[in-house]
Protein backbone atom coordinates (compact mmCIF):
# COMPACT_ATOMS: atom_id res chain seq x y z
CA UNK A 1 0.00 0.00 0.00
CA UNK A 2 1.35 3.38 -0.96
CA UNK A 3 1.11 6.54 1.03
CA UNK A 4 -1.17 7.90 -1.02
CA UNK A 5 -3.99 5.19 -0.54
CA UNK A 6 -3.32 5.29 3.10
CA UNK A 7 -3.39 8.83 3.05
CA UNK A 8 -6.71 8.80 0.86
CA UNK A 9 -8.24 6.74 3.42
CA UNK A 10 -8.20 9.58 6.28
CA UNK A 11 -10.22 12.32 7.38
CA UNK A 12 -9.46 15.07 5.76
CA UNK A 13 -6.96 17.25 8.46
CA UNK A 14 -8.88 19.65 10.60
CA UNK A 15 -12.33 18.25 10.67
CA UNK A 16 -13.15 14.86 12.95
CA UNK A 17 -14.39 11.63 11.34
CA UNK A 18 -18.18 11.54 11.73
CA UNK A 19 -18.41 7.77 12.96
CA UNK A 20 -15.72 5.04 12.71
CA UNK A 21 -14.43 3.95 9.64
CA UNK A 22 -13.03 0.59 8.48
CA UNK A 23 -9.93 2.77 6.60
CA UNK A 24 -9.27 5.12 9.59
CA UNK A 25 -9.10 1.99 12.14
CA UNK A 26 -6.79 0.14 9.77
CA UNK A 27 -4.50 3.53 9.53
CA UNK A 28 -4.57 3.72 13.29
CA UNK A 29 -3.33 0.02 13.46
CA UNK A 30 -0.63 0.43 11.21
CA UNK A 31 0.81 3.97 12.57
CA UNK A 32 0.26 2.16 16.70
CA UNK A 33 2.29 -0.84 14.78
CA UNK A 34 4.93 1.10 13.67
CA UNK A 35 4.98 3.00 16.88
CA UNK A 36 5.45 -0.11 19.07
CA UNK A 37 8.43 -1.49 16.84
CA UNK A 38 9.68 2.09 16.74
CA UNK A 39 9.54 2.92 20.82
CA UNK A 40 10.83 -0.80 21.44
CA UNK A 41 13.77 -0.80 19.22
CA UNK A 42 14.60 3.49 19.76
CA UNK A 43 13.22 4.01 22.98
CA UNK A 44 11.41 7.32 23.98
CA UNK A 45 13.68 9.80 23.60
CA UNK A 46 14.81 8.67 20.09
CA UNK A 47 11.33 7.96 18.57
CA UNK A 48 9.51 10.79 16.31
CA UNK A 49 6.37 11.36 14.91
CA UNK A 50 7.82 11.33 11.48
CA UNK A 51 9.72 8.41 11.98
CA UNK A 52 6.32 6.26 13.09
CA UNK A 53 4.72 7.81 9.88
CA UNK A 54 7.26 6.90 7.53
CA UNK A 55 7.33 3.33 8.85
CA UNK A 56 3.40 3.05 8.72
CA UNK A 57 3.65 4.54 5.28
CA UNK A 58 1.24 7.23 6.14
CA UNK A 59 1.55 11.08 5.65
CA UNK A 60 3.36 12.84 9.10
CA UNK A 61 0.29 14.98 8.96
CA UNK A 62 -1.80 11.76 9.72
CA UNK A 63 -0.03 10.77 12.99
CA UNK A 64 -0.61 14.39 14.14
CA UNK A 65 -4.07 14.15 13.19
CA UNK A 66 -4.53 11.27 15.22
CA UNK A 67 -2.21 11.94 18.56
CA UNK A 68 -2.04 15.44 19.88
CA UNK A 69 1.58 14.65 20.78
CA UNK A 70 4.44 12.00 21.16
CA UNK A 71 3.16 10.92 24.89
CA UNK A 72 -0.22 10.38 23.53
CA UNK A 73 0.88 8.38 20.37
CA UNK A 74 2.97 6.09 23.53
CA UNK A 75 0.16 6.09 25.70
CA UNK A 76 -2.07 4.58 23.07
CA UNK A 77 0.16 2.43 21.43
CA UNK A 78 0.80 0.97 24.70
CA UNK A 79 -3.40 0.65 25.33
CA UNK A 80 -3.63 -0.95 21.71
CA UNK A 81 -1.18 -3.47 21.79
CA UNK A 82 -2.13 -4.66 25.53
CA UNK A 83 -5.92 -4.44 26.22
CA UNK A 84 -7.70 -6.84 23.67
CA UNK A 85 -5.39 -9.93 24.45
CA UNK A 86 -5.01 -9.14 28.07
CA UNK A 87 -8.68 -7.21 29.32
CA UNK A 88 -10.97 -8.25 27.20
CA UNK A 89 -9.58 -12.12 26.89
CA UNK A 90 -8.26 -13.08 30.37
CA UNK A 91 -10.02 -10.36 32.87
CA UNK A 92 -13.67 -10.16 32.55
CA UNK A 93 -14.75 -13.72 30.74
CA UNK A 94 -15.46 -16.44 33.78
CA UNK A 95 -16.45 -16.61 36.96
CA UNK A 96 -15.52 -14.22 39.49
CA UNK A 97 -13.70 -16.40 41.89
CA UNK A 98 -11.39 -17.19 39.60
CA UNK A 99 -10.44 -13.69 38.23
CA UNK A 100 -7.17 -13.51 39.77
CA UNK A 101 -5.68 -16.42 38.62
CA UNK A 102 -7.04 -15.47 35.48
CA UNK A 103 -5.87 -12.39 35.04
CA UNK A 104 -1.76 -14.05 35.84
CA UNK A 105 -2.38 -16.10 33.43
CA UNK A 106 -3.56 -14.22 30.94
CA UNK A 107 -1.19 -11.04 31.71
CA UNK A 108 1.73 -13.52 31.64
CA UNK A 109 0.77 -15.71 28.87
CA UNK A 110 0.69 -12.47 26.77
CA UNK A 111 3.80 -11.03 27.77
CA UNK A 112 5.68 -13.99 27.62
CA UNK A 113 5.55 -14.10 23.93
CA UNK A 114 8.52 -14.08 22.10
CA UNK A 115 8.03 -10.79 20.77
CA UNK A 116 6.21 -9.23 23.73
CA UNK A 117 8.59 -9.72 26.69
CA UNK A 118 11.65 -7.56 24.16
CA UNK A 119 8.49 -4.90 24.02
CA UNK A 120 7.60 -4.77 27.30
CA UNK A 121 11.47 -4.20 28.82
CA UNK A 122 11.70 -1.61 25.52
CA UNK A 123 8.65 0.13 26.69
CA UNK A 124 9.40 -0.02 30.88
CA UNK A 125 12.82 1.64 30.19
CA UNK A 126 11.13 4.73 27.79
CA UNK A 127 8.96 4.97 30.75
CA UNK A 128 10.82 4.67 33.29
CA UNK A 129 12.97 7.54 31.97
CA UNK A 130 10.45 9.69 31.38
CA UNK A 131 8.57 11.48 33.76
CA UNK A 132 5.30 12.71 31.09
CA UNK A 133 5.25 8.46 30.72
CA UNK A 134 4.66 7.86 34.38
CA UNK A 135 0.83 8.82 32.92
CA UNK A 136 0.31 5.99 30.70
CA UNK A 137 -0.30 3.31 33.59
CA UNK A 138 -2.88 5.69 35.69
CA UNK A 139 -4.36 6.40 32.63
CA UNK A 140 -4.38 2.74 31.45
CA UNK A 141 -5.79 1.42 34.77
CA UNK A 142 -8.50 4.19 34.63
CA UNK A 143 -9.49 4.32 31.26
CA UNK A 144 -8.79 0.73 30.24
CA UNK A 145 -9.18 -1.90 33.06
CA UNK A 146 -11.48 -0.02 35.65
CA UNK A 147 -14.77 0.30 33.42
CA UNK A 148 -14.45 -3.35 32.43
CA UNK A 149 -13.90 -4.80 35.14
CA UNK A 150 -16.60 -2.71 37.11
CA UNK A 151 -19.06 -3.59 34.10
CA UNK A 152 -18.23 -7.46 34.51
CA UNK A 153 -18.16 -7.76 38.28
CA UNK A 154 -19.10 -6.33 41.67
CA UNK A 155 -15.95 -4.61 42.97
CA UNK A 156 -15.97 -2.27 45.90
CA UNK A 157 -13.24 0.14 45.87
CA UNK A 158 -12.21 -0.86 42.56
CA UNK A 159 -9.40 1.96 42.09
CA UNK A 160 -7.47 1.01 45.12
CA UNK A 161 -8.09 -2.77 44.69
CA UNK A 162 -6.89 -2.35 40.77
CA UNK A 163 -3.86 -0.03 42.09
CA UNK A 164 -2.66 -3.12 44.10
CA UNK A 165 -3.26 -5.44 41.39
CA UNK A 166 -1.02 -3.67 38.97
CA UNK A 167 1.56 -3.19 41.56
CA UNK A 168 2.28 -6.77 42.32
CA UNK A 169 1.79 -7.51 38.24
CA UNK A 170 4.31 -4.27 37.19
CA UNK A 171 6.59 -5.91 40.06
CA UNK A 172 6.45 -9.61 38.74
CA UNK A 173 7.06 -8.71 34.71
CA UNK A 174 10.04 -5.69 35.86
CA UNK A 175 12.17 -8.61 37.28
CA UNK A 176 10.84 -11.52 34.80
CA UNK A 177 11.16 -9.23 32.04
CA UNK A 178 13.70 -6.83 33.22
CA UNK A 179 16.26 -8.04 36.02
CA UNK A 180 15.53 -11.10 35.02
CA UNK A 181 15.71 -12.75 38.13
CA UNK A 182 16.27 -16.14 38.49
CA UNK A 183 13.84 -16.53 41.24
CA UNK A 184 11.14 -15.56 39.09
CA UNK A 185 12.36 -16.42 35.32
CA UNK A 186 12.29 -20.08 35.98
CA UNK A 187 8.66 -20.46 37.02
CA UNK A 188 6.49 -20.90 34.26
CA UNK A 189 2.86 -19.07 33.48
CA UNK A 190 1.10 -21.96 35.19
CA UNK A 191 3.39 -21.71 38.67
CA UNK A 192 2.87 -18.10 38.54
CA UNK A 193 -1.25 -18.40 38.25
CA UNK A 194 -1.11 -20.87 41.22
CA UNK A 195 1.64 -18.66 43.38
CA UNK A 196 0.43 -14.93 42.28
CA UNK A 197 -3.29 -16.01 41.53
CA UNK A 198 -4.70 -16.16 45.27
CA UNK A 199 -2.91 -12.39 45.94
CA UNK A 200 -5.18 -11.08 42.91
CA UNK A 201 -7.68 -12.78 43.80
CA UNK A 202 -7.43 -11.26 47.52
CA UNK A 203 -6.67 -7.89 46.44
CA UNK A 204 -9.56 -7.64 44.05
CA UNK A 205 -12.61 -9.58 45.92
CA UNK A 206 -11.07 -10.08 49.79
CA UNK A 207 -10.86 -8.25 53.10
CA UNK A 208 -8.20 -5.52 52.66
CA UNK A 209 -9.16 -4.29 56.14
CA UNK A 210 -7.09 -4.12 58.93
CA UNK A 211 -6.25 -7.58 60.44
CA UNK B 1 38.44 17.05 57.36
CA UNK B 2 40.73 17.41 54.46
CA UNK B 3 41.63 15.43 51.15
CA UNK B 4 45.11 14.65 52.98
CA UNK B 5 43.70 13.71 56.32
CA UNK B 6 40.85 11.39 54.62
CA UNK B 7 43.64 10.30 52.20
CA UNK B 8 46.15 9.21 55.24
CA UNK B 9 43.61 7.17 56.71
CA UNK B 10 43.21 4.62 53.92
CA UNK B 11 45.25 1.68 53.21
CA UNK B 12 48.08 2.01 50.27
CA UNK B 13 46.84 1.42 47.38
CA UNK B 14 48.06 -2.19 46.01
CA UNK B 15 48.13 -3.36 49.50
CA UNK B 16 44.90 -5.15 50.97
CA UNK B 17 43.93 -4.13 54.40
CA UNK B 18 44.84 -6.58 57.10
CA UNK B 19 42.08 -5.62 59.24
CA UNK B 20 38.81 -3.23 59.18
CA UNK B 21 40.05 0.17 60.73
CA UNK B 22 37.56 2.55 62.13
CA UNK B 23 39.11 5.35 59.69
CA UNK B 24 38.98 3.21 56.21
CA UNK B 25 34.82 2.33 57.43
CA UNK B 26 34.55 6.64 57.64
CA UNK B 27 36.39 6.79 54.38
CA UNK B 28 33.88 4.27 52.97
CA UNK B 29 31.02 5.82 55.01
CA UNK B 30 31.99 9.42 53.19
CA UNK B 31 32.14 7.68 49.56
CA UNK B 32 28.76 6.28 49.93
CA UNK B 33 26.95 9.16 51.46
CA UNK B 34 28.53 11.35 48.36
CA UNK B 35 27.73 8.39 45.67
CA UNK B 36 24.08 8.13 46.62
CA UNK B 37 23.68 11.67 46.59
CA UNK B 38 25.19 11.76 42.88
CA UNK B 39 23.87 8.21 41.48
CA UNK B 40 20.16 10.45 42.81
CA UNK B 41 20.87 13.73 41.44
CA UNK B 42 22.40 13.21 38.41
CA UNK B 43 21.54 9.62 37.57
CA UNK B 44 24.10 6.68 36.51
CA UNK B 45 25.74 8.29 33.51
CA UNK B 46 26.54 11.83 34.44
CA UNK B 47 27.95 10.29 38.02
CA UNK B 48 31.79 9.68 37.53
CA UNK B 49 34.00 8.17 40.16
CA UNK B 50 36.27 11.65 40.37
CA UNK B 51 32.99 13.53 41.23
CA UNK B 52 32.38 11.23 43.96
CA UNK B 53 35.97 11.71 45.43
CA UNK B 54 35.61 15.09 45.29
CA UNK B 55 32.07 15.18 46.98
CA UNK B 56 33.19 13.00 49.39
CA UNK B 57 36.97 15.15 50.23
CA UNK B 58 38.56 12.13 49.54
CA UNK B 59 41.65 11.72 46.53
CA UNK B 60 40.20 9.53 43.49
CA UNK B 61 42.76 6.78 43.92
CA UNK B 62 40.71 5.72 46.80
CA UNK B 63 37.55 5.34 45.60
CA UNK B 64 39.39 3.05 42.50
CA UNK B 65 41.00 1.40 45.65
CA UNK B 66 37.79 0.43 47.56
CA UNK B 67 35.54 0.22 44.69
CA UNK B 68 36.44 -1.81 40.88
CA UNK B 69 33.94 0.68 38.49
CA UNK B 70 31.13 2.61 38.73
CA UNK B 71 28.98 -0.19 38.57
CA UNK B 72 30.47 -2.21 42.08
CA UNK B 73 30.16 1.77 43.68
CA UNK B 74 26.57 1.99 42.26
CA UNK B 75 25.44 -1.76 43.88
CA UNK B 76 27.71 -1.19 47.37
CA UNK B 77 26.48 2.46 47.57
CA UNK B 78 22.77 1.18 47.55
CA UNK B 79 23.45 -1.75 50.06
CA UNK B 80 25.63 0.34 52.29
CA UNK B 81 21.92 2.76 52.12
CA UNK B 82 19.12 0.22 52.28
CA UNK B 83 20.61 -2.98 54.45
CA UNK B 84 21.36 -1.38 58.05
CA UNK B 85 17.78 0.24 58.73
CA UNK B 86 15.64 -2.36 56.49
CA UNK B 87 16.80 -5.42 56.57
CA UNK B 88 18.84 -6.13 60.02
CA UNK B 89 16.47 -3.71 61.92
CA UNK B 90 12.60 -5.10 60.87
CA UNK B 91 13.50 -8.05 59.14
CA UNK B 92 15.13 -10.92 61.19
CA UNK B 93 13.91 -9.54 64.66
CA UNK B 94 10.69 -10.89 65.85
CA UNK B 95 8.14 -13.83 65.57
CA UNK B 96 8.12 -15.56 62.09
CA UNK B 97 4.62 -15.52 61.74
CA UNK B 98 4.61 -11.54 61.71
CA UNK B 99 7.69 -11.49 59.25
CA UNK B 100 5.11 -10.51 56.39
CA UNK B 101 4.07 -7.75 57.84
CA UNK B 102 7.43 -6.63 59.85
CA UNK B 103 8.47 -6.53 56.44
CA UNK B 104 6.16 -4.34 54.61
CA UNK B 105 6.41 -1.89 58.20
CA UNK B 106 10.31 -1.62 57.82
CA UNK B 107 10.35 -1.11 53.95
CA UNK B 108 8.22 1.73 53.70
CA UNK B 109 8.60 2.96 57.18
CA UNK B 110 12.30 3.27 55.59
CA UNK B 111 11.60 4.49 52.14
CA UNK B 112 8.66 6.81 52.90
CA UNK B 113 11.55 9.07 54.41
CA UNK B 114 11.40 12.49 52.86
CA UNK B 115 14.93 11.74 51.53
CA UNK B 116 14.64 8.03 50.63
CA UNK B 117 11.60 8.39 48.36
CA UNK B 118 13.43 10.77 46.03
CA UNK B 119 16.82 8.62 46.04
CA UNK B 120 14.43 4.88 45.68
CA UNK B 121 12.99 7.38 42.08
CA UNK B 122 16.23 8.51 41.02
CA UNK B 123 18.13 5.31 42.01
CA UNK B 124 15.67 3.05 39.98
CA UNK B 125 15.70 5.77 37.07
CA UNK B 126 19.42 4.87 36.99
CA UNK B 127 19.17 1.22 37.36
CA UNK B 128 16.30 0.88 34.47
CA UNK B 129 18.06 2.38 31.84
CA UNK B 130 21.76 0.76 32.30
CA UNK B 131 21.62 -2.95 31.87
CA UNK B 132 24.77 -3.43 33.89
CA UNK B 133 23.30 -2.19 36.81
CA UNK B 134 20.31 -5.09 36.38
CA UNK B 135 22.76 -7.20 38.65
CA UNK B 136 22.32 -4.81 41.40
CA UNK B 137 18.88 -6.82 42.87
CA UNK B 138 20.37 -10.10 42.35
CA UNK B 139 23.13 -9.25 44.39
CA UNK B 140 21.66 -7.33 47.31
CA UNK B 141 18.63 -10.58 47.59
CA UNK B 142 21.49 -12.95 47.55
CA UNK B 143 23.95 -11.60 49.78
CA UNK B 144 22.48 -9.40 52.15
CA UNK B 145 18.78 -10.65 52.18
CA UNK B 146 19.28 -14.61 51.66
CA UNK B 147 21.75 -15.15 54.38
CA UNK B 148 20.22 -13.28 56.99
CA UNK B 149 16.93 -14.89 56.30
CA UNK B 150 18.20 -17.89 56.44
CA UNK B 151 20.19 -17.71 59.92
CA UNK B 152 17.15 -16.24 61.80
CA UNK B 153 14.17 -18.29 60.29
CA UNK B 154 13.91 -21.67 58.52
CA UNK B 155 12.79 -21.06 55.22
CA UNK B 156 12.44 -23.80 52.64
CA UNK B 157 12.83 -22.57 49.12
CA UNK B 158 14.28 -19.09 50.34
CA UNK B 159 15.62 -18.01 46.72
CA UNK B 160 12.10 -18.66 45.08
CA UNK B 161 10.29 -16.60 48.03
CA UNK B 162 12.77 -14.04 48.23
CA UNK B 163 12.38 -13.30 44.56
CA UNK B 164 8.18 -13.35 44.73
CA UNK B 165 8.99 -10.78 48.10
CA UNK B 166 11.05 -8.86 46.01
CA UNK B 167 8.59 -8.39 43.29
CA UNK B 168 5.73 -7.38 45.23
CA UNK B 169 7.79 -4.50 47.36
CA UNK B 170 9.26 -3.04 44.29
CA UNK B 171 6.56 -3.12 42.20
CA UNK B 172 5.16 -1.34 45.09
CA UNK B 173 7.38 1.24 45.26
CA UNK B 174 7.18 2.09 41.94
CA UNK B 175 4.08 2.89 41.87
CA UNK B 176 4.48 4.52 45.68
CA UNK B 177 7.88 6.67 44.50
CA UNK B 178 7.99 6.91 40.37
CA UNK B 179 4.65 6.45 39.06
CA UNK B 180 2.89 7.97 42.07
CA UNK B 181 -0.55 6.04 41.65
CA UNK B 182 -3.01 7.66 43.73
CA UNK B 183 -4.54 4.36 44.98
CA UNK B 184 -1.08 3.21 46.30
CA UNK B 185 0.40 6.53 47.63
CA UNK B 186 -3.16 7.46 49.35
CA UNK B 187 -2.02 4.39 51.40
CA UNK B 188 -0.34 4.85 54.85
CA UNK B 189 2.59 2.01 55.93
CA UNK B 190 0.08 0.67 58.35
CA UNK B 191 -2.55 0.59 55.97
CA UNK B 192 -0.18 -1.23 53.44
CA UNK B 193 1.01 -3.78 56.44
CA UNK B 194 -2.32 -4.28 56.76
CA UNK B 195 -3.28 -5.36 52.54
CA UNK B 196 0.14 -6.63 51.74
CA UNK B 197 1.50 -7.89 55.23
CA UNK B 198 -0.37 -11.48 54.61
CA UNK B 199 0.81 -11.15 50.71
CA UNK B 200 4.61 -11.15 52.18
CA UNK B 201 3.62 -14.27 54.35
CA UNK B 202 2.56 -16.50 52.54
CA UNK B 203 5.10 -15.80 49.96
CA UNK B 204 7.64 -16.31 53.00
CA UNK B 205 6.18 -19.03 54.91
CA UNK B 206 2.51 -20.06 52.94
CA UNK B 207 2.25 -22.91 50.90
CA UNK B 208 3.34 -22.01 47.37
CA UNK B 209 2.41 -25.21 45.11
CA UNK B 210 -0.01 -25.79 42.77
CA UNK B 211 -3.12 -25.23 44.44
Amino acid sequence: MTEGQRADSAPPRGRRPSGRRPSGADTRAAIFEAARGEFAAKGFDATSMRGVAKIAGVDPALVHHYFAGKVELFTETIVAYVTPAVVVGAMVTGPREELGRRLVTGFFGFWDGPDARETFAALFRSAATNPALEAVIPAFLGREILPRLQAAYEIDHAEHRIGMVAAQLIGLALMRYVVRLPAVTAMSVAELASVVGPTMQRYLTGDLGPG
